[in-house]
Formats: structure tokens, sequence, C-alpha cells
């Protein structure tokens, strides 16, 4: 079995942040010469999520106005009451989930024809970090 | 270190549909000859969802509309701009999360009791896939 | 490839409960001998979820409010036909989903500074599983 691990870090200019990934996850598997296998992506922080979805600026408007309805700002979250101002950000990323894995076949990432990977910001402004881990063969 | 993939099409009769798919994860799983190891089940389409709970007909009812509570059909989506009128799915495909992994273990999927494999349609009625990616030994 | 699997018992007091796991996973990997790999860490039931967050009170008590909020307690689930009473908690099971992996490097949780993994119990009091399989080499 063979392995590879990559960190993005990402310092978005906006607090909420979508960025299209696919390329550098396509890139870590490259290098890890990998055919069969399976690439973890993982958000390394609790303000932040990983999905897949499409690439299609529409829709990731709609992703942002559906998870400020389902899991909105609130000064009253009790997670405040240690300085913290964000807890609508932990709640986001526990929605959208903070990881994927994609699926690699014969060398390339075995997504669908839409599929793409995407990093979701909701705590952004400074340093933030994304693990790819691939393993196989 | 072993691999093994599949592709299952489906072409549901109706826009939505859940479809219990644990027959055919086992025998994925048996087809890969993988004692102990990780089967990947994803979906490879961005309206559509994997998910692990009850092969209950009233809770499947419970979950068609909860996700239409959640994540609803609206005309308002800026997704449709671009003609497409299936927002709403792609939302539900995000809240479900499109794929799951089952661990297999001495050569079986090793799910509690209750525990069956679901593939969640939120737009049907053309072919889709999903992919079965074992790993292991 | 090494594989090393283990299963977890819980038996929470409440109904509801937020309980760090992360000592135990740890404790797996450590048993797995594993240098580089996966863990999957998966409840083995349809009314618990696993997920990776802040271990931090206010926050617990957040998601707790939020989870009520989306998936709320009501009798009029179609589940509940079976005589069943919990089918709120198959749907907060679902919106926190059940697992998650966690990425191993130089044999140890290869987690960011914050992350840490929780058993959510949405349905307690009596025996229930998780179950933690690491693969890697």
């Amino acid at each position: 079995m063979k392995s590879h691990t990559e960190y993005l870090t990402f310092n978005t200019r906006h607090e909420h942040e979508y960025v299209h990934i696919t390329p550098q996850v396509e890139k870590a598997v490259r290098q890890s010469g990998i055919q069969e296998g399976l690439a973890l992506v993982s958000a390394m922080h609790i303000t932040a999520g990983v999905y897949v979805n499409d690439n299609e600026e529409g829709l990731i408007e709609d992703i942002e106005a559906w998870l400020e309805k389902l899991a909105p700002k609130n000064p009253a979250y009790k997670h405040h009451q240690t300085g913290e101002t964000n807890g609508d950000a932990h709640l986001k990323s526990m929605l959208v989930h903070h990881q994927v894995i994609v699926p690699v076949t014969a060398g390339r990432l075995d997504l669908g024809p839409w599929q793409r990977v995407f990093y979701a910001e909701f705590d952004g402004r400074r340093n933030k970090r994304v693990l790819i881990k691939v393993i196989g063969e």
C-alpha cells in the first residue's frame, strides 16, 4: 500500500467563501502515483467544510443563502460565552460535513460529470488548512 | 492491497425515490474477495445521495417530508437562471451527503442490526450512477 | 496492508448525549500499529451519529438545540406507526452523519488543533455500538 499526504492552506478574503479545489486534489493524486485507491479531502478546522457539488455560481449563492437560513448567525449561541462569535460557522460546518472521499480509478479522480470538490469557508480571513491523504496502490 | 470497483445505474420511475441497495453492496464486496477493508458507496451525481438508515416505509416517508421542509422546491433559486429547475435537489443531496463508507470485516458488511444502505434520488427518471469501490485485503 | 477493528459500547444515562471519544480513537490507532492510513469511526445504529467538532460545553448545547429545531420530536412521524417513538432520532442521525474518517499520519490522528471526535446519542439508555476500523501500513 502506498500513501501520500498534502496540506493546503487557505486564507480567504471574505468571511464566507466557496473555493473550487478539484485541481489541487487531482494534483495530489497524480503526485501519489496511486492508481487504485481513496483520496480523503478533509478540513482541519471546525468552522469549515468540504463538499462535492456543482461549480455553478448561482448554485453557490443558493448554498450560502440556504446555510444561513438553516444555521443562522445568532448572538445568543452559548458558544459565544467563551468570547467567540462564530457559533453559526460550527453548525454550518456540521451541516455541510467536513470531509469527502474521492475514489481514485486508473490514476484519476473517479468523479461523475458534474462533481467538483469545494472547500467551504465559514470563518475566513486567516490561515486554515485542508488535508489530502491518498491511500491505495 | 486489493481493490474492486463497480458502477450501478439507476433510472427511477419517480423524481424522488429511495432505493435499498445493501444487496448490491454485499455482492460487490463478495466479488472483491476482500476480507478486511472499506467499501465506499458514492453517488456520481450532484442531485442524489447515499445514506445508511432503516429500511422502514414510514421512516422513508418521514425522510422525504423532512427533506422537502429543509430544502424545499423553490422557483427562486439562482441556479435556475441556468435553465435548470432542480436547485432543491442539489441542496437535498448536500443535506443527506452523497456517500458512505461501509466497513468490511471477515468478508462481510460490518453493519449494525438495522443499518441499510440507500440510494436517494432527488432528480430521477434518467440514468444515474453510483460507484462502489472496495479496498483492503 | 494492515487493519485493526474495535467496537466501543455506550449506554448513556440520558436520551441525548454527546460523548467525547478522541481518546478511544487514539488508542485504537496506537494498537493497530498503523503509521499511515485511515481510521473509520462509524455508529452501528440508526439513531446516533459521529462527528468532528469542538469539545466546548456551550457549543454542545447549541448543537443540541439546533438539532431539535431542524429535526424536532414530533408524535406525527409515520415511523411511529410501527410502535417506535424515535423518528426524530433517525433524522438527527442523518443530519449529523453517522461516521467520520480520521486520517492517520506518522502513527497519530492527523486532526487540526480543535478537532475532536464525538459520539452523538439520540436514543440512549441502552447498549449501542461504534465501530473503529483502521487500515493502512
